[in-house]
């Protein structure tokens, strides 16, 4: 059977997450009900990552074996009429090896975070940033941010419900940058590594957004990394202005 | 009673554009049943452009007559509490004098509209942009534009249910330029005039965006303006591109 990869981009909010549930919308299970439309039978694609519940894919990647040898760009033409109306797109499609995995094969996953600072609610981007009312000390974030980089104990950052068999990780990239964004200024992170534990982008941005407020000083979160204690994390934002961003692989299927 | 200036921004998607319907949602009737829910009576609201049917506001001005002495933050806070879960905002609100008027005190409008360059449907400007599946000549469409600057007999771009007293109006400014927006390759036109004709802009990039696609030359947009002639028009493009971006006034009551 022939396998493709799709980049794939969705918006979060009418899902409970990338996982395909029972009784609830999911993203692959959108996906996999669109393959049931072209192949008729059941469908079981794999991600590079399984985004919770409101989390956004910019470059999430999947994988689908076909029976029927298609063609990439009519598959992802024919896949993008089948999900209308939802806010799901297959944006890039390649025939890949049978052994290639979306989640197995990759090497490292990019995520960013919005922040929309700002009073009045959000029209334009409502549902695709986190809002606040108030502004953030960028340079003091960062500082604290760099504290994180390198490969630590994550415990502290890790939700209780977290699968992985170690809190060991290495966190290549955790930038904080002021951008203006389509409804005014953003404070926006981008943070990446080989793989991530439960939460824990959501858990660095949540504790970074106390001392870009000033209510922790940066090096408290050095403190709270070790501790290695889920207790001395600071609150875990919301994950509305989260996007998977970038998935990497050995050789980029989609160059 | 005192007059407050409010700045709107709004998704046009669910509305039957800016002004007040008898059995259709509008801007213009939500921001007034807030205002009812804050003084209970009825309110008569003007705006400095009436938006038609899914174009949005980013700086949209309205002005409202208040029975009591409010305070403009919290009476915008106030009306962004009622006007939930509606996508408008009062992003910000002045006390003006009891002769402004949002629409005659005007002297400027400014419109925005975006061109999503990308093939896969949109998800996250999904209703934002119109989408093009085919790349623009951003230079042969600013030469196109170029005919259309200053003063002049505008009746090939006027819808034939406008009801300006004149075709003649001055435009001031109408710049395309190629921007990285945040779901691909963008194309926007910034127009700019003291006032426009129904469907004026919407008009120009219609016409345009035939240069841009290489099906008119430049110089065929200053044939189609000097036959003043609604059938000499390029097709009009959809209005959910289009953005009420700025008003003018000659001393900015939101400075």
């Amino acid at each position: 059977m022939p396998r493709y990869a799709m980049k794939v981009e969705y918006q979060g909010a009418p899902f409970a997450g990338w996982q395909r549930q029972k009784d609830q919308p999911s993203v692959q299970g959108a996906i996999e009900a669109a393959l049931a439309r072209l192949e008729p039978r059941d469908h079981t694609i794999a991600a590079a990552g399984r985004t919770d519940t409101g989390v956004h894919g910019l470059g999430q990647v999947a994988h689908c074996d076909m029976t029927k040898d298609w063609d990439p760009f009519r598959l992802s033409e024919a896949l993008n009429y089948h999900l209308k109306p939802a806010p799901v797109a297959i944006v890039a499609c390649v025939r890949v090896d049978d052994d290639w995995h979306a989640r197995f094969s990759a090497i490292e996953r990019q995520y960013l975070f919005r922040i929309l600072i700002r009073r009045a609610p959000a029209t334009h981007d409502r549902g695709q940033v986190w809002q606040l009312g108030h502004d953030l000390d960028v340079d003091a974030m960062q500082e604290g941010a760099n504290h994180l980089i390198g490969k630590h104990d994550f415990t502290t950052f890790r939700s209780s419900i977290c699968q992985a068999a170690s809190p060991l990780k290495t966190l290549d990239e955790l930038s904080v940058e002021r951008v203006q964004g389509f409804s005014g200024p953003e404070v926006r992170f981008h943070v990446r590594a080989r793989s991530f534990l439960h939460n824990q982008v959501r858990s660095f941005v949540g504790t970074l957004e106390r001392v870009g407020a000033g209510a922790w000083a940066p090096n408290d979160v050095k403190t709270a990394l070790e501790a290695r204690d889920r207790a001395a994390c600071g609150p875990v934002c919301p994950g509305h202005g989260l996007y998977l961003a970038r998935v990497g692989y050995p050789s980029d299927p989609f160059a």
